[in-house]
């Protein structure tokens, strides 16, 4: 597709100059971004406006119309998101490894940009900004295809940023969105592996698997959260009240909060007894048989139900014979985001984080602190769900990539 | 493919049992697979025997049935080569990153298996122990998948690994060939992305296209070698001959050859003069016509010239003017593998480590140690040319993933 293609030759072209740019260079660019969005608040609230109005003609839902709303709050939030990125360490340069090798050769292991990041999400025109930001921080250019939801926002931001970049002397082509937003330009995208080096899918279920199928370019998967908690026979039973409405409740449309509960055998008429005093009713319940003994269920769950991520006042349920249950359903039914044992039992709690097979685990803390800002990284791109390359919260470093700088004088391999 | 699934579960299930297993047991089955491999010299020689004969049969070129043949001196080599991955240290359990949170978390990150590894490759059978060996090291279970030509001596290589795993008490199923080697199966383990976690495809340029174009599981490229030695205007002259003839000729199948020369026109007279007096026409060079005025071209160089892996005694070079057109050259033609340049200028020797864009860049010394072993990994499973997760010589290491392991007392989002 010609026109995906020129995106990728033009973001291709403006990598390695932005690859030669210092720290400075990339702050003093982001920080007139973070400027220009300050100054721009109308501009971008009469794009965002457009948005809406045909979001809510075409009838989205409220709280779809509100995730694609800016306001000023917002758009301060926003701005103030790209300074936190200035304030950040720059990963680029970093000697991660090296030495001198019997040859006499001298190996600097370093860290470089990626090249070029593609990004494909959905609706939240806050992500626009961040992204672009972050991965122009890590040096690698950014290609952007957002949903046409909020297409006309994305065209104000992504323009107010590429001119503070020119502003600053570096090439606009560093930030490039993708403006036409049908499902074609999205999967040219996912196959422009000559000009993209890393394609990082945000949003839905059904993207990331569209993208898994579609992609030749590296992919990282990032953001799926079928999220448990098992609580196990020796549970302090306050704390996992504690943890279970925290992890459902105090966020439920994000990857981290919690999707399913494991309750053990014996401890489950007194959990669900304390959850239903903590609840009234307020998480909607699908559950196995015995949990249906003890809690009011909306339907009996089934496997569909164990492999949803409700993102909703909604959780599945489980009573099960032992930890070893709770893993085996765990790593058949989770997505290898954040899992966690409510336990006293040190045995189990090790067994646990042993056997689960997920990005973070957790003994006794709620799944809700898998995050960029909470594990110490700055900012976050997603939180990958995958084994290689980054696994959990996403922040700079994941970014990049290295290269070995090898320095001789005359060597040759015997 | 219900065949291939069978094996991916199998795979999945051994994992686990596989992560939990420590160092000495892991090393205590390598070297049984070593002893084996030793004292079952006759019995290989006699599978790969039927090999040889059906390539014979079917007329295979004289070269590749010398890759697929196996000897008392290679039988020794290969467990020679299991020994040495039983001295390396093993990368599980390596504490890599944590500390305390904020909100008192602790938080351990933790090297840990990549779980099922998919290794794709063709005919050379000491490919099938050495993969299995360190992958098994490694922690993952490995599923196997070499070309037809071999299946004899796989088969027998595999069984025998598998029966030294269970005398020492570890799942069979860590190590799995497939025995159909029908394209269909090397197919359906590229989609196999329920139960495999990374595939290796280890082979021609061709075979790693066809993974990258159909693969659902994530993937690193490996082995594909158009590497090149740029000659600047102040090169010790005697020294970019010697690096030439040996990144060329000391090995020219290997992916660290080189594949082309680049030669600043100032130079070009004099160093292929003395080029010329080292090789008498050993090397055939296909190269522009600044080339052909100084040396015999076997004929003129044309894009796709430039683009080929010749694995032969055979050349492409070109005449350049600047060290800024051998940079884009390379960056059009390279794939990512070695790049050298040869010369005295500090400047242009920055500049083409800062620009060329490969996992090595080479200043006045032989592409041809781009190696694990040079570089002190010890084995290696292949050099990755791509960007995500391992770039260069890939180790033990760059077959493991992380985990967060996350202890609280009852710790909840405010």
């Amino acid at each position: 597709m010609e026109y995906i293609e020129t995106l990728g030759i033009s973001a291709k072209n403006a990598a390695p100059i932005l690859a030669d740019c210092g720290t400075n260079i990339k702050n003093r660019a982001l920080s007139e971004i973070a400027k220009r969005l300050r100054e721009s608040v109308d501009g971008i609230i009469a794009a965002n406006r457009l948005d809406i109005e045909n979001a809510k003609k075409s009838g989205m839902a409220a709280a779809m119309v509100d995730r694609l709303t800016l306001d000023v709050k917002r758009i301060a939030g926003i701005a103030e998101g790209v300074e936190q990125i200035v304030s950040l360490p720059d990963p680029i340069g970093e000697v991660i490894g090296g030495g001198e090798l019997p040859s006499g050769l001298r190996v600097v292991q370093k860290r470089v940009p990626m090249g070029v990041i593609g990004i494909i999400f959905e609706s939240r025109p806050n992500v626009t900004v961040d992204a672009a930001a972050l991965c122009f921080k890590a040096g690698s250019a950014v290609i952007l295809r957002g949903g046409s939801d909020a297409i006309n926002s994305n065209k104000f931001l992504v323009s107010l940023m590429r001119g503070a970049l020119a502003e600053c002397g570096v090439p606009e082509d560093c930030i490039q969105l993708v403006e036409d937003t049908s499902r074609d330009t999205a999967t040219a995208m996912m196959r422009l592996n000559r000009y993209i080096d890393l394609l990082i899918p945000r949003g839905s279920g059904r993207l990331i698997r569209s993208v898994i199928e579609n992609a030749t370019v590296p992919v990282i998967q990032t953001g799926e959260g079928n999220c448990h908690v098992y609580i196990d026979e020796s549970a302090d039973i306050e704390m996992a009240v504690d943890i279970v409405d925290n992890a459902k409740t105090q966020r439920p449309s994000v990857c981290n909060a919690i999707e399913s509960i494991l309750v053990h055998e014996s401890i489950a008429n007194e959990f669900f007894t304390k959850l239903n005093e903590r609840w009234h009713g307020k998480v909607a319940v699908v559950g196995d048989e015995k949990t249906a003994e003890n809690i009011e269920v909306e339907k009996l769950a089934d496997d569909n139900d164990y492999a949803t991520e409700f993102l909703d006042y909604r959780l599945s349920s489980k009573v099960v014979k032992s930890v070893d249950e709770a893993i085996e359903h765990i790593n058949r039914f989770g997505t290898g985001h954040s899992e966690c044992i409510v336990t006293k039992s040190l045995e189990n709690a090790q067994k646990f984080q042993r056997r689960v097979d997920a990005a973070a685990v957790y003994v006794n803390a709620s799944t809700r602190f898998t995050d960029g800002f909470e594990f110490g990284l700055g900012a976050e791109i997603g939180i990958s769900t995958q084994k290689l390359h980054a696994r959990g919260p996403m922040g700079l470093k994941a970014l990049t990539s290295y290269k070995y700088l090898i320095d001789g004088n005359g060597q040759i391999r015997e």
